[in-house]
């Protein structure tokens, strides 16, 4: 009897331990790794209810936190390593620093990106059923880089060109472009890198959601020829003519394109929607199709001329003489998010458009002011152009 | 009289203020920002004497330092900004790391590079008479990513492909290819970013130095899909696999190739030395040409079966029937930087091949380990190799 009530002990004790240790080590390592780790680094680590978990070792420092929006203090242990376990995170990609004793700085665990002037720490929280950034099982095409001399800043500028599946096999077929633009802060690897463009491309042609065409991807930061951009007039100008008198033809001499206005587009967001904004429509014997995503432009966040904005004015008949737009603009696009601060403003604007007869697609997606939108707008707008 | 002087004093006085103001000012912005600086930010800069400046913003820190190969302790001034002179550098590509009350980050101040397995500050040191690396008025290629199914690690796995200007329009031309691989702690950005694969090649084409080349840039860290890598014996039988029968044949499928071995390259750097030598002396009916960058198999630091290296035996018969080597072999390249610890053991390994007779071409550059000795050897090499 006793030696019975033993052996179960001892069972129920090696049971215990068995469950304890499965527990344990699962609360070793919770959830998974972010895409956007380094490869093969742990941490961080997303939950199953899109908390993040982060870990970093610095043993001397006096205080540690997370910047993703919001402040987080971290906590350390004895063996100097910092955590913490935030909120569950919106899906999307979100900029985030570590900061240590005060100073903003990049988390060695995670992939840095240009954005806020700066290289960036950046997690990919992921969204259900949002595969259309996903590499797949498709035909693929590639991204390119490629240098052109700008006779505006008077030197050698990068920009990426997106050339779909087939371009180099079907040697007498020519595409559409879409000319495209990123924000502030940012350069041409926003939508090479952050964008995803070419698995976005792939996946939409692929589905035959949208037809194959070239995307160029290029430096709106015009003014100084390294930095610069931003929303002033003189900026504004000086993008529009290294796009229509620089970009464009190097575009059209070195690719197999649709040379004319009724197969070019030009879109962006942020700073690039103001761009796509006043040298597409603008320009409108170069494109016949503009997009604008979460653009600052419509109201009081960003616009050449100060607060009031006006677009009859900004574009010269574009309210007041609507039809001919109309005829010319084979798609005209705003895109917002519906967390951004830009987003009532955004969509009364579109309801001015309206009211004067323009004709504009307009959409909104869940998020601020961000990639996971930005995304899904060139998703959005891929399939609606050229069509 | 009294008048006077005070007149001339005010004057003597003014001009002081205008002098002391002229010198101040050359003082704040001394030498010229580095290339690898964020564009428009100011600090890190370069004097004359290749000494580098830095300045960081960190009121909060007790203890800021710049590791560049030798620790630097900053001073702060009272407005919060961290400054200190380096020494007089080398020129070349030189990792650094910010380190902020113990913990080493990167440098806000500066782009990052995937480098010692993490995005890593880095300053690129210019280097007098060496234009080969810099975008010229030249016709250029492009770098392309491509993704491929690998069967190896049962991923989608990214590479980068150099095409030469003129692939496009010639449409029926074939070209030879190059494969070259990364170091340990890198990835496929390797020898797209750091080693500025596309411009050296675009330059030497241009010259006319090298013939007109694919040249494909892999990821090398192969054994566990996204991780991994290293100098084992499975890591570079997983990484031969991957090469010659995912890598080679996906590029033959994809771009215009001579697709035979007397058209194809492999060579690499550090780690991706070892795998040239292990994957391509160990596949001579796909290679014709191999390239052995700065490789620590041929001595104590890092090779796949301890100590001690007897080239016969990993590659059997390369000295003991040199011959049958030397009939396959169209070019088998050594290169290593004078300063790094592997010169020693690496010339006095080339003597051994020599003297069994084996044909190998030797070349030495100043640098330690590190890129400015790997731009120059793939520039050597790319204009030795299919001649």
């Amino acid at each position: 009897m006793i030696r019975k009530f033993i052996t179960t002990a001892v069972l129920f004790f090696i049971l215990m331990i068995l469950l304890i240790g499965k527990v344990s080590a699962q609360e070793v390592n919770p959830g998974k790794p972010a895409a956007t780790n380094i490869a093969g680094v742990e941490y961080p680590r997303i939950l199953d209810n899109l908390s993040v978990v982060f870990k970093i070792k610095a043993p001397d420092a006096k205080k540690v936190q997370i910047d993703l929006g919001k402040l987080y203090d971290m906590t350390k242990d004895d063996q100097g390593f910092w955590t913490v376990t935030t909120a569950p995170q919106v899906p999307g990609f979100h900029y985030y620093s570590l900061v240590i004793d005060g100073v903003k700085v990049v988390d060695p665990a995670s992939e840095t990106f240009y954005g806020m002037g700066r290289m960036a720490s950046a997690i990919d929280i992921p969204e259900k059923g949002a595969g259309f950034y996903e590499v797949k099982d498709v035909p693929h095409g590639a991204l390119s880089s490629k240098y052109y001399f700008s006779k505006v800043t008077n030197s050698w500028r990068r920009l990426f060109v997106y050339t779909p599946a087939g371009y180099d096999v079907n040697a007498k077929v020519k595409y559409p472009v879409v000319y495209i633009q990123h924000g502030g802060g940012e350069d041409e690897r926003g939508w090479a890198v952050q964008g995803k463009t070419d698995i976005i491309l792939d996946n939409l042609i692929a589905e035959g959601k949208a037809k194959p065409m070239i995307v160029v991807i290029s430096n709106g930061n015009v003014t100084t020829g390294k930095g610069g951009g931003g929303y002033s007039n003189a900026a504004m100008a000086a993008f529009k003519e290294e796009m229509t008198k620089n970009i464009v033809p190097f575009i059209d001499k070195t690719y197999r394109t649709i040379a004319d206005a009724n197969h070019r587009a030009l879109c962006g967001l942020s700073m690039g929607g103001g761009q796509a904004f006043y040298a597409g429509l603008g320009s409108l014997d170069c494109f016949s199709s503009v997009g604008v995503f979460s653009s600052g432009i419509f109201g009081g966040i960003a616009n050449p001329n100060g607060k009031v904005f006006d677009a009859d004015k900004e574009i010269p008949g574009l309210l007041s003489n609507s039809t001919s737009f109309n005829q010319k603009l084979k798609l005209f696009y705003v895109s917002v998010g519906e967390q951004d601060p830009r987003f009532e403003f955004t969509k009364k604007e579109v309801k001015k458009f309206q009211d004067s007869g323009l004709k504009v697609q307009f959409a909104s997606f869940p998020g601020d002011h961000e990639w996971q939108v930005w995304r899904k707008s060139l998703h959005d707008f891929a399939s609606r152009v050229f069509k």
